[in-house]
């Protein structure tokens, strides 16, 4: 389908780009070729961008050439979705990593896409600012690559994810033509919505090459509180309980029993019963009403059964408490051979009995499942695990079976980590024919070529 | 272009949809006609919709006899977005007016597109629920309409438009298929967002039939003020210093001098200067915090200026305040036979700089402009008046002379009302030709036959 990258191919994108700009090392193909999922393939050639222009004559190339492109931040995704399974060029945009403005005024911020997650937000804060998104992974993460997959975290039950904070973007379309999309205020209906649409398309729609973040006010204050209860569907009843009695609290976090017994060693108390569950709440504001909102929110907790309770006022004891939550996936990682992360949502009322739900799939197929997440917007991390490297013959049908439930349950089978190419398969468990056509059609407008990203996201037809 | 509906078409689309949903009298054709803008062109026949099955049987037919389909939510617009300009059917969604569940654990909503939005949010406000969307003609309109364009008003600052609180959508393609769209979660990454492209397409990529509406717990209680400045730069400079000191209004709206002049009367205080500016500021949340934060706010607004100031605790109070402001609209329409309302959004640092440049287009080009709007979003309502009726030969030249203003300053020529008929000339002010040739491309891969609300959005090409 593609043409492989002849010497003739690489000495124009060379002169196109420049020397400097390619590399083809065997180690560096081999980092490139590959995410933080366990799927890997290597590029034919790295290319790495300083500025846009070099974009627009890549992809002006491809189309003549017919090589494919993958664009690619960090390689902090966990479904493949940067990893170029049609070889050809894997496109690097970590070397455009300038901020160019963060306006008080205004409220906004004008980033390149390689600019490193954390260190933005560390950047706006000192400005008094506060850019919301928290991916786990946003120590390594850009800001590309999280516009490209939406990436969300905690915050987002509070804040929304990254696509909220995206006013408008310039991107380079698989064609080669360059656009700005959006506006760099917080309202704006003229035309067609490209802004939201090339944010979460995976590098299959554009590649972003510059990005209009919206900013809002630091919240001067953060309180927190870690809960125990005897079981999920007592520890869920808190959460609903805690949403409708006025409070929106900034992160609302859940563990399951298995989690528990994973990290319970790094927690201040012993967690009650056969099936505990620990709630991590954290509420934002100013000083004055934060402490005043976890007293309440700490109140609701004892009033459903909290069994114990730690509150989490200063940023050493927040720490504390999000390392334990940060711990699950190290040890479960150091535990298990196995192990394959699965990112379902489900709506909030259905948390308590989908997650009870899940040892009937653990009896039927042989694995476990740890599950923890975000109980605030449903978002549940499973990660579903073996020790027996040799008795895995049945997981796909078992994770085939727990994603139909969550459709079945009116939930949707990935809330942050995207589909790239692990989750290909079971797309259309969620989505119709008529849609995943509709979006196929929208992928060819805009990549009659098929050249950017190829093979992502559709499940073969 | 489209073929006349004959009378055998009309019987053809009253087999399909029943008798009973078609009305052409004359009376009926007239209002339907008609948003509230000053355009108009009548339909051939009215066909109001009681349940998606018609939806899609309507768009099949018109796919087959090419004639034009134009939905319509309650006609509240104001850019001639629902004017049925081509002629064929105008498609009246208001039957479709059922909330079908509000659900307190989900915090999700279900509705029917003709729910009235003041309704809906009285009804969710009933069980503790917010959804925050507050168009400024939310007693008339209908949800479905607001996300055909992506509605906004005051409370966009801190809780965002129309389109961040839709989370999934049943449409109607206009090839007459059915689809669902979207999530009924806070998160959601399953291929390419159709939900938000669809939110904000004016009627043109889909129509909406069913919506998954995202609800929030409803904030305890609101405070306000007023406070008048000697002129707006000392005003935005408040704005300003209250949005970089912690605090995020849930409503930071201003007037100009033209405005308070027009209706100061109705204000407790005489507004000082030549060319004074108001601001209304309303905080919510907790009722301590809300108490503590207003005076907070007042105290930087004296800090910054203010020459007088009112505190409005009480709903009555805060009612008098938004009276004033509501009033604004009312005495331009009774005052001037000629009345252009803009809806141009510039960045927030650059309101007070954009509004005091405004006397020179009114020396150019003879018109006067009252600006007042959304101070905490950039979103000015700028309304383009003369008393002389005879003398607007070059209001078309001074107001693009403004929007060209408006997109230098970076900034998008409609903020709220969208583009519909009355802003196609201005499209391509702000939007290159790429960007417009994709657009259109997109409108094409969903609506080959152009039967869904045609000529409206892109300029002739």
């Amino acid at each position: 389908m593609f043409n492989p990258l002849s010497d003739r191919i690489i000495q124009t994108i060379a002169g196109a780009l420049g020397r400097d700009a390619l590399d083809d090392r065997p180690e560096t193909l081999q980092e490139y070729g590959r995410d933080t999922s366990d799927l890997s393939a290597n590029p034919e050639i790295v290319v790495r961008a300083r500025e846009t222009a070099q974009v627009e004559a890549l992809l002006k190339l491809a189309n003549e050439y017919r090589f494919p492109v993958t664009p690619r931040g960090a390689g902090s995704g966990l479904a493949g979705g940067s990893v170029p399974v049609c070889g050809g060029v894997l496109l690097s945009l970590t070397d455009m990593n300038r901020i160019l403005a963060i306006d008080q005024h205004d409220l906004t911020a004008d980033v390149q896409p390689g600019v490193i997650t954390l260190g933005f937000r560390q950047e706006v804060r000192k400005q008094g600012l506060y850019y919301p998104p928290d991916p786990a992974g946003m120590e390594l993460s850009t800001i590309g690559g999280n516009a490209a997959t939406n990436a969300g975290g905690p915050a987002c039950l509070k804040y929304g994810t990254t696509r909220d904070y995206v006013l408008g973007l310039e991107a380079v379309l698989p064609t080669g033509q360059r656009i700005t999309t959006g506006t760099r205020t917080r309202k704006g209906v003229v035309g067609y919505n490209l802004t939201h649409l090339i944010v979460g398309s995976e590098g299959t729609l554009g590649v972003i090459t510059g990005l209009t973040l919206k900013l809002i006010p630091h919240p001067p204050a953060v309180r927190g509180l870690a809960a125990a209860f005897t079981d999920l569907p007592a520890a869920m009843a808190a959460v609903h309980k805690v949403l409708t009695s006025g409070h929106l609290p900034s992160a609302l976090e859940f563990m399951d029993h298995r989690s528990i017994k994973l990290v319970g060693d790094m927690l201040p108390f012993k967690v009650p019963g056969e099936r505990p569950s620990l709630l991590i709440i954290e509420t934002d504001g100013a000083e004055e009403q934060v402490d005043r909102d976890i007293e309440l929110i700490a109140g609701l907790c004892r009033q459903m059964g909290a069994t114990d309770l730690i509150m989490a006022g200063t940023e050493e004891e927040r720490e504390r408490v999000w390392g334990v939550r940060r711990e699950i996936s190290l040890r479960i990682h150091d535990n298990y051979p196995v192990y394959i992360p699965e990112d379902v949502v489900v709506p909030l009322g259905s948390i308590a009995a989908f997650v009870e739900g899940l040892p009937a799939f653990e009896d039927e197929y042989g694995f476990e499942v740890y599950a923890f997440g975000h109980a605030g917007d449903g978002n549940l991390h499973l990660n579903i695990v073996t020790t027996d490297r040799n008795n895995t013959d049945r997981f796909d049908e078992g994770i085939t079976a727990i994603l139909k439930k969550v459709v079945a349950s009116r939930g949707t089978i990935s809330g942050e980590h995207g589909i790239g190419l692990a989750k290909k398969p079971y797309m259309a468990l969620e989505l119709s024919a008529d849609s995943l056509e509709l979006q196929r059609s929208i992928k060819k407008v805009f990549d009659p070529n098929n050249v950017l990203n190829p093979n992502k996201l559709f499940p073969e037809a």
